[in-house]
């Protein structure tokens, strides 16, 4: 690529929307460009950068046995009913969906679990031809209540989405680790440290999975995890063990007066008693695609918080039958007016608030969902609401004064928990992008689309699916939140646009030029990515531009040539050698191996 | 490749829904699945040779100077609304156009002629910045009214598109027919035989457009061409010499009582007149977007027919101010009601049909456009229709009788006309698939997007664009449907999925297994791409799969591996040979370089 013959641009003002260095640092130097809400131009030096990533990851897929195709990204909208999930995808407003000129629903496909168990649908007909591993590289759509941070939440994005079917649950579970170190590889090639963690499935289903996460202040998502390296989760999936109670003096039970403790602070200070001696009762609602609300009552320890997301799926499958879990929220006074009978003594409930309180009418389940979380099941003699306003109760325990509900854990871990696999360690926190999930999704999908094979008895089964999903634009921006100075860019070698960018410091001399141009092929001959900045600019301009764009080597073509040299920059390190012409090449090719092994983490 | 392990399958019925064969084959192969209306999957044979038609663009389009980059898919409305194509564009129907959450409209685009002009615009500033060639290859959408055959007309497709900027009329010319030859070659080094033709430009705008097209039965364009291989023409766009009129005898003006005459068989029957000394007179009515109707009139001779294509255009020209053509129709009688002041005598109607019979209203332009084809021009003495029913005159003549309208070809040119080039040539007729569109497109999306340079005198100026598409899928299916026999598909090299299929008779004999497998990692390690039948089939139905998937070579490991040899067949010719297993790879290889070289269409 020859600047001076083609389409490059670099800017000096800091884009005003972009509030990350990632962002700002691509719009700069002319990766991409903004069209509209969530929606970027990729261009050409971002679409070399994509392409390297898109080769690298299908190497390690063909490797072990994915098979690429490419799905339609328009389904009518009988693909996702179903499998049922076109509601619960419509409601949570995350799709793209309009009517064709016969009026026919479409939708614009986030991910295609469906559109793939059609594709295999009665061509996958005997156990002999599992298991099988497909995958597609392709653009994805995402209504986002709110696209920011650039190519990391936008509306258009490009995914590597993978999914496999199988006959057992050992052949998912071992496809699904390949892929899971499939991914390791292409991280690892590609340059980049990404964290695997535990996470939660959310709206795709199936009981495990793992998130890939690169870890940057700029994410959005807060991982745990433990200094030994040996456990990571997603804090909406993390656990841990929580701390000892401090053993409560009251023993026993009494109804009193608390006037004006409505929270675990103002009620601490006032019963003198620590947080983790008094069970809080909080109030949701969930709403099921039923269209039923269910009224929540969860027991939790002062000390601790809800983690909804836990919460939501121990609902999910308790109320499996009322169809898909739509909303779960704490009820504002209009929403408690909508399904209560009267006043509710908030901030002074207890765990037996009365199902009388929920109003008698259709559509409105008439009886709490009661979840008693692990924290406060075994707690003894503690400190509760009474049912009524500025009033207590302690020396309560279960089974005497109050029925445990379904327990389960809900509690959200935070950092400063204990670890359970090890309890001399405790959880740290950090923010990450999620570059990469992998899920074992059971049958739900191949069930509901009347996915099946005949086994070796000739007996008609279910299949098992996994599904696998990586971002790559979001990734290409991760590398960059993750490897960047106060000048640029600076790209792991594997993942750049060019390896060496040739700068001729001065076009008005012309043995400068000239011996520029000459490298330029010769460098390109031998197999190198080039970049010529033949352009007619100042060497300081050509400089700056290069460290923006962040090309791996730099070679100066200066006033040194006319005794054969050439100045050689190292980006990363910003290294400098004097070299030789006839060793350019050959110090160039070895820097490149030396530079691809430097660059992998491991 | 191991179909053992692999996602492979192929059917034995033709689909229902496929017409012709090139579909019937790719479905029946397992190349692609239907999802829904004109929406297909690619699956993982089909993908591959995806791929290959893709590195073969890009290889000669990088070659060229061009650089890919990719655009959004999904636009707002404002950036289609700036060209002013969001109308026309939804008025055809054509646009998939839904909201996003903020209730914003978007555009899923069919074309990048906006969104292009604003990836470069404000950073192509200068003059020494241009020109300038961006391509992507991306999914494209168009609601069409009618999918049909598979890949050639869906909804959801792949295209490679192009756009180049300019600030001469010469610099443009050259990049136009630079990537004409890169697209010639393309389509050389897939073994598929085109035509370049000269097309309307249709609603892209601009002057100059070549369209290439596969010649084919299936075909939905028609094309006329000369045997000498120096005209095409899509009929849309053909010229040709017309013959000469019969000289007419009526040398005096009369009127005359011509009772059940309105078509020009019936008229030349009763007048013993040649069709060739008629005037007809058409009625059209069209409508821009500004909502105007204008009622058009066009004169042409009797034997000759109106080319729509060619009238829209004269009228857009015409009538500029009004916004562009909407429609153009030949109204029915309902329509007439709508804009005219009484009955009209049809059949009858007379060059001069007065203007007091359109009605006087808004939106309706109070004059007919009337246009007097090249056919009727330079007539003398003709018979025409006199403005009264079961009347014409004849002897009439331009000048004395009636008055010119506006001067233009609007003609449909057909087979057996004389070409232009050399009277000697009639034109011929056929049928024929676009696969490939390049326009010059002039300044129209640049001004008025605000795309702007400076120029060498610091002066503000307009660039000028191109734009280049090639249909990547319709290709793949047009190369099937050019290259086929009654067994399935006949792949050129270039385009195959794989170039080898080794397909082991059978697999309870282990000497057959072991040597098929020994052979398939040998011949991969040769950087031969490989298919293995491994599969536990009847040697039949293997060689069937491998004549219907329409692999350039099939290498048979049957009976006489315990001689060290196996069969080779040449999917194209038939041809068999036995070949001893140390000269398989070689004999292989040299069998690619031949087969590349002959699959070669000039």
């Amino acid at each position: 690529m020859r600047l001076s013959q083609s389409f490059f641009y670099t800017l000096r003002e800091v884009p005003s929307d972009a509030d990350i260095r990632s962002h700002q640092l691509l719009v700069r130097a002319g990766y991409i460009r903004r069209l509209g809400s969530g929606s970027y131009s990729l261009l050409p030096l971002m679409q070399r950068v994509i392409h390297k990533i898109e080769a690298i990851v299908r190497d390690e897929l063909d490797r072990i046995g994915g098979q690429e195709c490419l799905l339609p990204q328009m389904h009518p909208d009988e693909v996702w009913e179903a499998s049922g999930r076109l509601e619960a995808y419509r409601a949570e407003g995350i799709l793209f969906h309009f009517q064709d000129r016969q009026n026919r629903g479409q939708v614009l496909a986030p991910t295609h679990e469906e559109a793939v168990t059609l594709a295999v649908k009665d061509v996958l007909r005997s156990y002999r031809q599992y298991p099988v591993h497909l995958y597609q590289i392709q653009t994805k759509f995402r209504d986002e209540i709110r696209p920011r941070f650039g190519l990391m939440r936008s509306r258009e994005f490009i995914m590597k989405d993978g999914y496999s079917f199988h006959t057992s649950a050992q052949s998912l579970e071992d496809t699904y680790q390949q892929i899971g170190q499939a991914y390791e590889r292409v991280f690892e090639r590609l340059g980049i440290k990404v964290v695997a963690v535990e996470a939660d499935s959310g709206a795709m289903g199936g009981k495990k999975s793992r998130e890939f996460m690169v870890l940057t202040q700029a994410g959005e998502d807060e991982v745990l995890y433990t200094a030994d390296g040996q456990y990571a989760a997603n804090v909406e999936k993390a656990e841990s063990i929580f701390s000892p109670a401090v053993p409560s003096r009251f023993t026993e039970h009494h109804k009193h007066h608390t006037p004006g403790t409505p929270t675990i602070a103002t009620l601490c200070d006032f019963m003198d008693c620590d947080p983790t001696q008094v069970v809080k009762n909080v109030l949701y609602q969930a709403i099921f695609s039923s269209g039923v609300l269910v009224p929540v009552l969860v027991s939790i320890r002062g000390d601790q918080d809800v983690n909804p997301t836990k919460l939501s799926n121990v609902l999910s499958e308790m109320f499996s039958g009322l169809g898909s879990l739509q909303s779960l929220e704490v009820p504002d006074a209009d929403q408690l007016k909508e399904w209560t009978t009267g006043e509710l003594p908030l901030g002074y409930i207890a765990p037996d608030l009365p199902d009388s309180l929920i109003a008698f009418r259709e559509g409105v389940h008439g009886q709490f969902a009661r979840i008693t979380d692990f924290t406060v099941s075994e707690l003894e003699n503690f400190v509760t609401g009474a049912n009524e306003t500025d009033h207590h109760v302690y020396g309560a325990n279960w089974g005497g004064n109050f029925q445990l509900g379904y327990l389960a854990d809900v509690r959200m871990a935070k950092a400063g928990d204990r670890a359970k696999h090890d309890p001399e360690q405790t959880l740290l926190s950090a923010r990450g992008v999620e570059v990469g999930h992998i899920f074992q999704l059971g049958n739900r999908y191949a069930d509901r689309l009347g996915l099946r094979y005949l086994d070796a008895q000739g007996q008609e089964q279910v299949p098992l699916m996994g599904c696998y999903g990586m971002g790559i634009t979001r990734l290409a921006q991760a590398i960059v939140e993750q490897s960047h100075d106060e000048q640029g860019i600076i790209w792991p070698l594997a993942a750049a646009p060019y390896q060496v960018i040739l700068t001729v410091a001065n076009m008005g001399q012309s043995e400068q030029a000239e011996k520029g141009l000459q490298l330029y092929q010769d460098l390109k001959a031998a197999g190198l990515e080039v970049m010529l900045d033949d352009r007619d600019e100042r060497a300081g301009v050509k400089f700056k531009d290069a460290d923006l764009i962040g090309i791996p080597f730099r070679v100066v073509v200066g006033k040194t040539i006319q005794e054969g040299l050439v100045e050689l920059i190292t980006r990363q390190t910003g290294e400098k050698q004097q070299v030789a012409l006839e060793d350019l090449e050959s110090t160039l090719s070895g820097l490149c191996v030396e530079r691809k092994r430097s660059d992998s983490v491991c």
